[in-house]
């Protein structure tokens, strides 16, 4: 199944100015195109944290998304960040210059073309006959970071993470995590193929725990939820 | 000035079964407490990631927060992560153990006192006279990751993390970013004690870009954005 890692790069985010609202948008996505997303992490704008955090997520993942920093100012440096993860240099690319200045005609100046300076031997992806292709550095897809271009962008290429989505089922009882601990305990030792995740819900009235299976596997998911049901807690 | 790292722990917020909350709480009341919040990941519920996430911003921060995996049940282990962390063992903690056996009478069982397991050498954090104290493994704060748990337990003790709220200036222009980049690398440069943002919002009519400024050097602060509204591209 593919996997994935999401790389969120903006001060803007940690500092509260603006919400993240590519990080929820990108987890219900994945989520449907059966593609596991692993891990997300939030940094500012800097090279050397973003580098480390591509570096990381690289090796370990199929894919990793970065969102943000790619526009023309002093703080889009996310190419540079990714070009540093690599030991690449940077270079105007010939589509994207070609691209920029068709669109942006007289006012195409040298800090629109920055938009164009990207890491050597980076991979241009016109899927769906896009005007503007998205620049994909080995596994490394790099997405802008505002909400509706992103969505727009990762739709054209969605195709290429599919994979199979999880099955799940969901069980509520009255018991409380203590009562119920050692017959999920048992479950997730019966059923290593099958996520076993338990979330108190202290707000509402009665309090509930509520109890998610999640698999690829039908059969032992199935089994797990009966194996639950039979062990007596209410779980419904 | 405090800074701090936030270990978001829960594979239930990176399938998408629950939103998180806790993120976007914290970096709100972070900002108003002026404390710098520098980095969020969000993990699995994997010993080996909690405790790798733990040791990079233990050692780059003042102040790291975990949220989640503090329960009895099976997909709990966050004091174990931790514990790895700085190399640690677990034990019963007399004072959680006198507090749970309290609270839960007869349902005191061995999950629960699970709650009770936590890193050898843990503080326990008493302020505002709580009944369940919060556990602090060296610089490393354990909350829960139920929202509204959580939130009680940070205002008991938010004023240990004080520090000098970031004074902010926002612009709005209709120029473009390739067409006012050059200003703001220059104010960029000319006040390294501000940071500066710009953030197209290609959703409103007509297009903007929001120009925010952020110090806590008043005087630098007043003297940028003079200079920006001086250079003349509409930025009001």
């Amino acid at each position: 199944m593919p996997t994935a890692g999401l790389v969120i790069i903006g001060n803007e985010i940690l500092t509260g100015k603006f919400p993240d609202e590519n990080g929820p948008w990108l987890i219900r996505r994945l989520r449907t195109l059966g593609c596991d997303l692993l891990r997300i992490s939030i940094i500012p704008d800097a090279l050397d944290e973003i580098a480390e955090e591509v570096v990381l997520q690289s090796a370990r993942f199929d894919w990793v998304f970065t969102t943000g920093g790619v526009g023309p100012t002093h703080d889009d440096i996310t190419f540079a960040g990714v070009a540093q993860a690599f030991g690449l240099g940077l270079e105007h690319h010939p589509e994207l210059v070609a691209v920029l200045r068709a669109k942006l005609g007289d006012r195409c100046n040298t800090a629109a073309l920055k938009m164009a300076e990207v890491p050597v031997g980076s991979e241009l992806w016109w899927d769906g006959g896009v005007i503007y292709p998205l620049t994909v550095v080995k596994n490394v897809c790099v997405f802008p970071g505002v909400p509706s271009l992103l969505q727009l962008k990762f739709e054209k290429v969605a195709h290429r993470f599919v994979g199979v989505p999880l099955l799940t089922r969901r069980r509520t009882t009255t018991a409380t995590e203590p009562e119920i601990a050692d017959t999920l305990t048992e479950a997730a030792r019966r059923w290593p193929e099958v996520a076993i995740g338990s979330y108190p819900r202290l707000d509402e009235t009665p309090i509930v725990v509520i109890v998610t299976l999640e698999s690829r596997d039908e059969a032992a998911l199935i089994a797990c939820d009966r194996f639950l049901r039979a062990a007596g807690h209410g779980l419904e």
